[in-house]
């Protein structure tokens, strides 16, 4: 996982290819579309719509290389990149039949940046370059238009300025607005020519007051000094904050588009717009765009006038319209994908600036591929591949209305999709009053949360927690419910004694209503309306698509019948995972766990571990029951028995009552049970080679759970038996042996056969590296890869937000490591243990059961190790199953 | 380190060879020396003892495969065994002229026990056999002495009650006594044949009336009888905990030898004894033993005659003893090694019963070996071999005066070997001013210790915990300081608010004077006297024999002057690990220390930093200069911050005060430092990354010191820099381009030119995967082994004792796998990583430095994949010069 890539080096500059520079226009280009890792996406595309024949102005672009050699040489551009970049130059000139910085014949230029992957806003633009004191009067005989020239002139030095000379914009703001103030005018456009070439002189005078020299007047200079502005705009913060969120690599580098200046604001025959060739929030097949008269793209993006919506051009300039439609369909028949596309109109001509696969939500997604496969735009495999399995997300919670004004409080991690609101509080126990006996919504608030927490969470309409990273408690389980999660919002200072949090200026107290976005990480004050989500037919389409082409089988982790019931709605195709202790935090059920743990003995632990037998074979009997056949998958009892424990003195002597001994014998116990690293300790099947009577109670539920279904249903059940953290062959063997007894005893008192599978999670690198002796007696592999990068890396999830951050700020690691799984380091043991599992028994089923399960990457990953299965949360199940699908098609 | 052999299963049984009795007598022997593992050691060595035409009196083995067949088969015996047993009684009847169970002739037997391993006194021997009231009386015509015959029977019928009917021998010695009172007599030997024949009679009363069943007068029935308590035995609580802790694995089973008796009770000419041929207490040449006229082995055991020295023989027996000393000297020439005897005289004729290699002290050990080399009775790398690595370790602390009485109050772990008295403590703090103020000598006591308590721990002269295992914290500092510890003494319980301890209805207070001994576990009250160990020629000679033929060089774990210094008397060739971390628990760096991780930026760190690098600087000249240019290692800061943070109210005020912050800062630091998992958490080069001042700080002490060595004593040092926990190989890079830095920055200012290599702690599995990737920029490996088994096997060390030891009881680990390194896991894991990393850089140097690094077997590990150096605490060099010595020579 770590980026190879992520450090520019000399080695890189060295390898760079002797042509930096890029001609198009005129119907011709050297570059095409599948350039865009040399040319970036727009210089690309340019590229390739000028091969098309659309009208596109002239223009060249600097490669990325140049980019990445400007880096790897301390900031200093290539030398043979002038000569290059004069030669092209000199093709516009001649193409447009101007010549930069000519006293009679300017031409203009726009110099743009453009990645590999659209950034949209992060980089940086100047427009109308090439004007000086001498070009703009030549521009404005030319025209024909003064005003227009000037305009541009003034634009020209803003932008400028604010781009290349770092000189805040609001100086010159603030000159305008007291020009339109001493005019006594509104509008930009009412200002004069003589307004604006008294303005121009102020802008310049400013610049010189500023920074102590001049505004260049040599356009080689401007351009010189706005092609630098865009390599170095490449390091600045938002663009490295948009690349750590989006995952680009700091080595692609940017390339820069140079372009000769065509005009949508030199009258009202001119104009400038964007347009998308179908609905990009719906996914309607219908042009959506919007466009301004005499105006310049700025103008749209600026607001101050409002555009109007495309489909009043048809009354305006009926031919143009005519024309661009006509270029929509060809790009979109091109690219057999919905275009995003920037256009301007001078003097009735229509002129391409930029065409791209246009950004979309999800819905829209599903809908254009589900579409474009009836038009035959491209086949099913392509619509599969067109969708981010992640997006899928926004379908399937809940999500805030777009359009609701809101104060955002904090911003956490955005740990759980979908968006809540309810009253704050502050305690499992006063959630689960509130939300039960008072119907209220409650928003969870917790500095992080516990299993203690786990009946709280459910009461709650969201978790918010101060502490924790994606993959904390109060992460994971939120996402298992499929419930709104915001963690780790480190500003928020909680204090639980006077039931209030306070965070930027603000104190929230117990009962005031917040609203959480887990797909954001933003906590709002208030009650922000929400949307529900509809699955689409559409959505069904796709879905049955990918499971036709996918190989993996989905199955969910879930214990309760929710879950269960919820997950199969999403075609979950089994449980992979059924975590039996999240079955006795159950008031009732608590306490007999309770007694079983302060136990003197093994008599005292069995007569407390009667109690829970009834308990769980209900809860096996109904989940066998909605699964309806499908495997379902228990894991025996896994977390260190602390986590049990009561913490209250209330809680002590309930527990001390129940178990009939003193409350310092309880103390003692917990005290006893405390563990430095707890992660590291006494769980897992350690508990089952301890204390066999608990995993002999727990085989003992699942075979008399499954004999009832037999008798009851008929049909059969196959229960898949799975003892955790296994790290010798002779914890399995043993275990195993346990097992077969119940189930045999159990066969024999009730009279009937039971299928049944024993297998174990592979959680622990000694377990992959001796998989093979492993599955000499066990039946199936799960990997828990939750645990299996807890100690393959060393890290704790719990504790790994201080420093994971970081790490990915720094370029340690591209992703978290429990979020997408560490493919070199994790998955070499992965595949270890399932070469050396399969090679002992070669039918062994194999599959995952952490967190990962959920993660396309993770899938996709699965699938070429060659797994059986994934397991993730049920909300997750519609995301893994395109996933899957998407890694078969690879 | 599963016990692949320690399931007898069917198959063994399976596999048994049809041969399962083995004959000698005569000067003949079917078996021999090196068919131990298949006649036990005993047996092994009598027809050894036969073949070179010793006197042993006729008999036969039944194998060992015997009694793994009989456990294999549900404890029942083989079929053949019976013929072949009738067939080798008939050979021993024919040898000895007699007839078992003959009314006139009888023949007696004896039965014992005889493992692969010796396993004295944990298996059970009958002696006599073949007494009925009919063989009696033929007994005592035939040899016509009636009182010996009565007394034979007398004891027979006793030691098979014990043995064979499980009926306590008190009945029987109750009856005894009574007896004696009667007679009014105080020694057995004055009983009368008369009395002894009541006796008998009441015997055998007792026999029915307690297990309703008489005692068996059929000699066959007595055969078998105590040839399957023999194999019974193997399996008692006694044998089954002694295997364990001798790792003896319950696969071997136990051989059974059946022999004709001989009588050492038939008069005064007759004896019995037991002699070793050289002194095994000191090595000494000098025949070493005791015998006892008219009696049989047992009574020698049960002390209630005092035996005599051996060298009052010549004057008893005159031409006896020649034959004795000939034979003596005829088996150490034979086994060349000091030979462990016990032989009987029955009317002046000599009998060999028993020849085994003698047990010995270490010191008996050395000189013996290095006393043999001289005599050419064995070569040097025999010499090597003989010597247990371990046992050195009594050679290198002081020991107990074993003649001493003593009132034991509890027993531990026996953590860290040696003896230690002094008045109980029970905070660091009051170690230290009771040590340093009051020049008292205290031992600490505490629950469990911390980094915390280390200036505690130094200042006392030996430690004592209620929780922890043998790598816990105490465990694995006082080791490095050679300071007595027990560890884990569970049934303490200490009560630090009234500083007082209570164990076994003793309450100890502070101040109360206890010893310990770290070599037993063992707690008393009082000061029991020490013996302080001296070094001594013959071990000076054996480790310069040890350091010709090692390939592995043998490196330290230490920080201290002290460590530094005892570690290069002991043979160090260098610091494989210094933890610079120990360094700053000193009161004036520790303050500091915690200015610098309360501080609330980089700059308030930096000033901290700043008043800890003269310290450090200084430290590592210390070691520079004591190390003399041999190589040192040095660990950049490890442990999580919060290790160092203050818990009293006093020591955050302290803390407050000198980082100009309030005590809520501080408090809320604490909190925020605090962690689930710190094994898991922000440790190791994570703080390297996160706080690079830090590591700045501290490669700047060390390449300061090293510019200071250069120019003050012109001698070359290389310091070796190691970053710890390393995951990533991006992470090594960053952190090696920082020591880089500051090494070209010192450099320059100093005008020196420093060698120095920087290499990386390999403690995560998933760096061993890496590895490759890794030595393209480091220079060399150290296995962190403690936290390397921590993470493969997912073993916390602190808190796995709740469990391990019910592991080793089930047979699922042979050794705690923080004691001895697990080579089919983490062995696996050393081998890839040393592989990969050599193929990238041939030449990188390879070490360990975890506890492994003393510990033999792990030792012979190292040597056989190949690395270049282990690392262990000063104490364990001498152990680990040794066991590479031997690795070596295999």
């Amino acid at each position: 996982m770590t980026k190879s890539n992520a450090q520019p080096s000399a080695k890189l500059g060295a390898e760079m290819s002797d042509k930096l520079v890029y001609n198009f226009g005129d119907g011709a280009a050297e570059g095409k579309a599948d350039m865009k890792n040399l040319l970036g996406g727009k210089g690309a595309n340019l590229a390739e719509m000028c091969s098309l024949g659309l009208p596109v102005p002239p223009g060249f672009t600097i490669t990325t290389e140049v980019c990445v050699g400007y880096y790897a040489n301390g900031k200093q551009l290539s030398p043979s990149l002038s000569a290059q970049l004069e030669d092209a130059l000199a093709q516009i000139e001649s193409k447009v039949g101007a010549k930069f910085g000519d006293g009679t014949n300017p031409l203009l230029v726009s110099v743009r940046s453009g990645a590999r992957a659209s950034m949209p806003g992060m980089m940086d633009t100047v427009l109308n370059l090439g004007l000086n004191d001498i070009t703009v009067k030549a521009l404005a005989k030319k025209t024909g238009n003064e005003r227009f020239a000037y305009d541009s002139y003034r634009r020209f030095i803003q932008m400028y300025c604010d781009v290349v000379l770092e000189l805040d914009h609001y100086h010159f703001e603030e000159m305008l607005e007291d020009k339109k103030r001493d005019r006594e005018i509104e509008l930009d456009t009412d200002l004069t020519a003589d307004d604006l070439k008294e303005l121009v002189v102020q802008y310049k005078e400013k610049v010189q007051q500023e920074l102590g020299k001049p505004f260049p007047d040599s356009v080689h200079e401007q351009l010189w000094g706005a092609i630098m502005a865009v390599f170095n705009s490449w390091m600045n913060p938002r663009a490295c904050t948009y690349r750590r969120l989006h995952d680009i690599p700091e080595s692609w580098g940017t390339a820069v588009t140079v372009q000769s200046m065509v005009f949508g604001n030199m009258g009202d025959d001119c104009a400038t717009g964007v347009a998308f060739t179908r609905n990009p929030s719906t996914g309607e097949k219908k042009y959506y765009g919007e466009f301004l008269v005499n105006a310049q793209g700025e103008d749209v993006v600026a607001g101050i006038r409002t555009p109007l919506p495309l489909d009043e051009m048809p009354a305006i300039m009926p031919d143009v319209y005519k024309q661009l439609t006509a270029v929509f369909d060809k790009l979109e028949g091109h690219y057999r994908d919905m275009q995003d596309i920037e256009f301007t109109i001078q003097n009735q001509k229509l002129w391409m600036l930029q065409t791209r696969n246009g950004k979309r939500t999800a819905a829209a997604a599903v809908t254009i591929a589900v579409e474009m496969v009836k038009e035959k735009l491209i086949d099913i495999k392509a619509a599969i591949k067109r969708i981010d399995p992640l997006s899928l997300d926004q379908l399937l919670h809940p999500t805030l209305d777009p359009k609701a004004p809101k104060t955002v409080l904090a911003t956490g991690l955005p740990a759980s999709p979908g968006a809540a609101s309810g009253k704050v509080v502050f305690t499992a126990e006063d959630a689960e009053t509130m939300a039960l006996d008072h119907k209220e919504k409650v928003i969870l608030v917790r500095i992080e949360t516990s299993p203690e927490d786990i009946h709280g969470m459910h009461a709650a309409q969201g978790i918010l927690t101060a502490r924790g990273g994606m993959t904390s408690h109060a992460a994971v389980v939120a996402r298992g419910m499929g419930k709104p999660c915001v963690s780790g919002a480190g500003e928020l200072r909680i204090n639980y004694a006077e039931k209030s949090l306070k965070v930027s200026g603000h104190t929230i107290k117990e009962g005031d209503i917040i609203t959480i976005n887990g797909s954001t990480g933003e906590v709002m004050i208030g009650e922000i309306p929400t949307v529900q989500p509809q699955l689409s037919a559409d959505f069904e389409t796709l879905m049955s698509w990918a499971d036709e082409v996918r190989v993996l089988k989905i199955r969910t982790n879930a214990e309760t019948p929710l879950d269960a019931t919820v997950a199969r709605k999403f075609g979950a195709e089994g449980i992979g995972l059924c975590r039996t202790e999240h079955m006795f935090f159950d008031a009732e059920r608590i306490i007999a766990m309770r007694e079983m743990i302060v136990a003197q003995n093994v008599e005292g632990r069995k007569a407390a571990l009667a109690k829970l037998l009834p308990m769980q074979r209900n809860d096996f009997v109904e989940l066998f029951r909605i699964m309806n056949g499908l495997p379902v998958t228990i894991r025996l009892l896994d977390p260190p028995l602390h986590e049990f424990l009561p913490h209250t003195e209330e809680d002590i002597k309930q527990v001390a009552k129940a178990a009939g001994v003193s409350v310092d014998i309880v103390r003692h116990r917990a005290h006893e049970l405390k563990e430095q690293n707890p992660m590291l300790g006494h769980r897992g099947c350690r508990l089952g080679i301890t204390y066999p009577e608990i995993y002999e109670m727990q085989a003992q539920a699942i075979f008399e759970a499954a004999a009832f279904m037999i008798k009851e249903s008929k049909e059969s059940v196959v229960p898949e038996i799975m003892i955790p953290l296994v790290m010798m062959p002779k914890e399995f063997e043993l275990l195993k042996s346990i097992i077969d007894k119940v189930a045999s005893e159990v066969m024999r008192r009730t009279g009937t056969a039971i299928e049944y599978k024993v297998g174990t999670m592979i959680e622990l690198p000694r377990a992959c590296l001796r998989a093979g002796e492993i599955a000499q007696s066990a039946e199936f592999f799960s990997f828990g890869t939750n645990d299996l990068t807890q100690t393959t890396l060393g890290i704790s999830r719990d504790d790994s937000a201080a420093f994971i951050e970081i790490y990915k700020q720094k370029g340690i690691v591209e992703q978290d490591p429990f979020v997408s799984l560490d493919q070199s380091g994790v998955g070499e043991l992965i595949h270890i243990a399932t070469e050396r599992g399969r090679k002992t028994r070669p039918t062994i089923k194999i599959g995952i059961c952490g967190e990962h399960g959920g993660d396309p990457a993770s899938i996709a990953f699965c699938h070429k190790a060659g797994l059986d299965y994934v397991s993730c949360s049920p909300y997750r199940v519609p995301v893994a199953r395109l996933a899957a699908a998407q890694a078969s098609t690879d």
